[in-house]
């Protein structure tokens, strides 16, 4: 049987992939009178005096909404909040399993922005935090904006800024197998959609200082004006001078690419026409920009893709669940480029001294990944004084089963 | 420590009292290309051709929003969206224990009904149920019915409604104890609030004939123009000659009092000049309108009352699980008046041969009422042509385990 079938199976089966279950007793009339009628007015009285209590008696600070509106689903496209409902399923599966985080899928039945931004704002009381998912740009760029401003609660849009998250650890890592350093390489990103931007911003904050950033069109430049915000935003950090070009010509003498676009657009040439060990990030799915056996055969030095049947797999839940534990765990009020930051060094970090052009990033299965992640961002938070609850660095440890 | 300071503990304990869990094993890199990508694309794709594939493929069918403004909750008023969420919880683990329901607490942050109702509708795809909880009247109507107008899935208040199907159960086993029609009797229902309002349409619904029903300014007449529209509707119904009165008044002759008010209205003398073998149902939370043994030493032969003390407890916890379990089993398009007449019928017969004044109503614990009302329910949607998935009477009753 073929996978997609195994996966049909499976998800009629088990008829979702989430439950929801009781984490207080229920046997007798005590039990009923503490969780329910009359002994929880308790709680409720206390949250109605001091609404920060909620973050006390109720599961706000352990719970993620898993938020999509349906409009760029896996590869799928704009296939809608309906059928969107299995991978919002499935990643708050991997919050569960990789992070010990309650992740509910929320599927929004609309695409009209404001409307959006107004529902999740309004049915945020009972959340932590606030995964976007899977929302076509450039819609997404502004839906997290608004949120982010309109909300005390982490907002954190996975598809941009996990990706970046995970690229900037491999990219770290790379770096020191071709021995270059970040504010010296020359960077093409092929792809200015929701990764690519994020990829890009970060990248910068990180100190990459040399980036291209294409579309189908080629090079963004400020000079086309049709772009629409975000990416003339990109056009104006990356290219103030307005170089022009296709991705030919943008790889030409380049140190890496990082594609968040389709399979099959890079040759063996392109990457014959780069710099010296070239790094390679093909992380289209399930095609990579150039599959890793011909990128290695053109001379990369590193490659990555999104599969798991390659080495460095650049996989997502190797952020997600660790980044929210962490700011859950301090109750942030925000995951910021600092947090993103700190996760990134940390996950490049548990490679360590096995590091190779094989072993950049862990694997996603590393039982160290997601503690470790979370420990940077509670940490950042405590440092910045966006954490609701203070703990110290021993506390911290403790609670992470670090040391 | 009493009650509320144990309850405190409780919840500061838990922090929370849901969790959400994964169906599906996730330890290896197969079971992850199952749960998510690439394999979820398959239930999607399935689900973006024909929608109401997402019955099958996700956990809609099983699951329930618990769905409040936080403005009417327990006796503690408009405490606000965040202050119920332990009230949700609450109901979310109660739904689970009881009727095996996956309910998840949806807290929404307006007190408008428009928005209100927009986004109840806008989140609805990932839920096979809307539960209304502890929303105030009269707003509770108009959002429920326009709820129910706009979407294809049940749709129940149960202050109302579970409350008035408990109440016809607990009043159809009370007049075979006191051996009287409820088409004959006169009945008096103090509070014309979300539970009082639905008991009236029930109670009519099933026969009666004779009520009279009661706010602070007493009975409710069509000649008093500042009422509400959900009033307006009850004074039409059930006191179109335009008697008034008191509760003094109302109560001279009457053969049953239903309260839904508040506590210590109702004096021996009240009952004293009730007809002969008056029954009592004294709901009001936690001090009733009568206590049981006034109500006793004053001749009533049946005393019902909301609390766990004593006998007759008229517990919402009765119905909403498995009315929800049985709609949710056949994939109901609504809960009907057919639906909860039926369901209050099959809880009035579990009571059988040990009726007494003092049982006319099973217990909260007892094991058999969730599945003997899942079923009366789903038997009517069958019925009604309301079901999504065909089952006979047999697989019917072996899914419940029955017979």
């Amino acid at each position: 049987m073929d996978l997609y079938a195994e996966a049909l199976n499976l998800h009629r089966d088990r008829q979702g992939k989430v439950s929801i279950v009781g984490r207080v007793p229920l046997k007798d009339k005590h039990d009923l009178s503490l969780a329910y009628s009359p002994g929880v007015a308790a709680p409720c009285r206390e949250i109605a005096e001091n609404p920060e209590e909620i973050w006390t008696y109720t599961g706000k600070g352990r719970t993620v909404a898993v938020v999509t509106d349906g409009s760029a689903v896996l590869g799928l496209g704009n296939i809608g909040p309906r059928a969107a409902l299995p991978v919002m399923e499935g990643k708050a599966v991997l919050f569960k399993e990789f992070g010990g985080v309650d992740a509910f899928p929320v599927c929004i039945d609309t695409q009209d922005v404001d409307e959006f931004v107004r529902t999740v704002k309004l049915i945020s009381p009972a959340f932590g935090g606030i995964n976007l998912e899977d929302i076509a740009g450039p819609r997404c760029f502004e839906i997290e904006e608004r949120l982010k401003a309109e909300l005390d609660i982490p907002v954190f849009h996975d598809d941009q800024h996990g990706t970046a998250i995970v690229v900037l650890a491999g990219l770290l890592n790379a770096l020191k197998i071709v021995d270059k350093e970040l504010s010296e390489v020359s960077i093409v990103i092929n792809g200015a959609g929701a990764a690519g931007v994020a990829i890009t911003k970060l990248l910068m904050n990180a100190g990459a200082r040399k980036i291209k950033v294409l579309d189908r069109q080629g090079i963004l430049t400020p000079k086309l004006k049709m772009l629409d915000a975000s990416k003339q935003e990109i056009a104006r950090l990356t290219n103030p001078e307005g170089v022009e070009g296709d991705l030919v010509q943008a790889l030409q003498g380049a140190d890496v690419f990082i594609g968040v676009s389709v399979g099959n657009l890079v040759t063996k040439e392109m990457v014959r026409s780069m710099a010296k060990d070239p790094v390679i990030f093909a992380l289209a799915n399930p095609d990579p920009e150039i599959s890793f056996e011909e990128a290695v055969e053109a001379g990369a030095k590193v490659v990555a893709t999104g599969r798991s049947d390659y080495p460095n797999q650049i996989n997502n839940v190797l952020g997600f669940p660790g980044i929210f534990k962490g700011a859950l765990l301090v109750g942030a009020s925000a995951i910021t480029e600092e947090m993103k930051m700190a996760s990134a060094r940390a996950l490049a970090d548990l490679v360590g001294p096995n590091l190779s052009a094989d072993y950049i990033i862990p694997g996603p299965f590393d039982p160290r990944v997601p503690n470790h992640l979370a420990y940077a961002v509670a940490k950042e938070a405590l440092t910045q004084g966006l954490a609701r609850r203070q703990m110290d660095e021993k506390a911290l440890r403790a609670e992470l089963d670090l040391d």
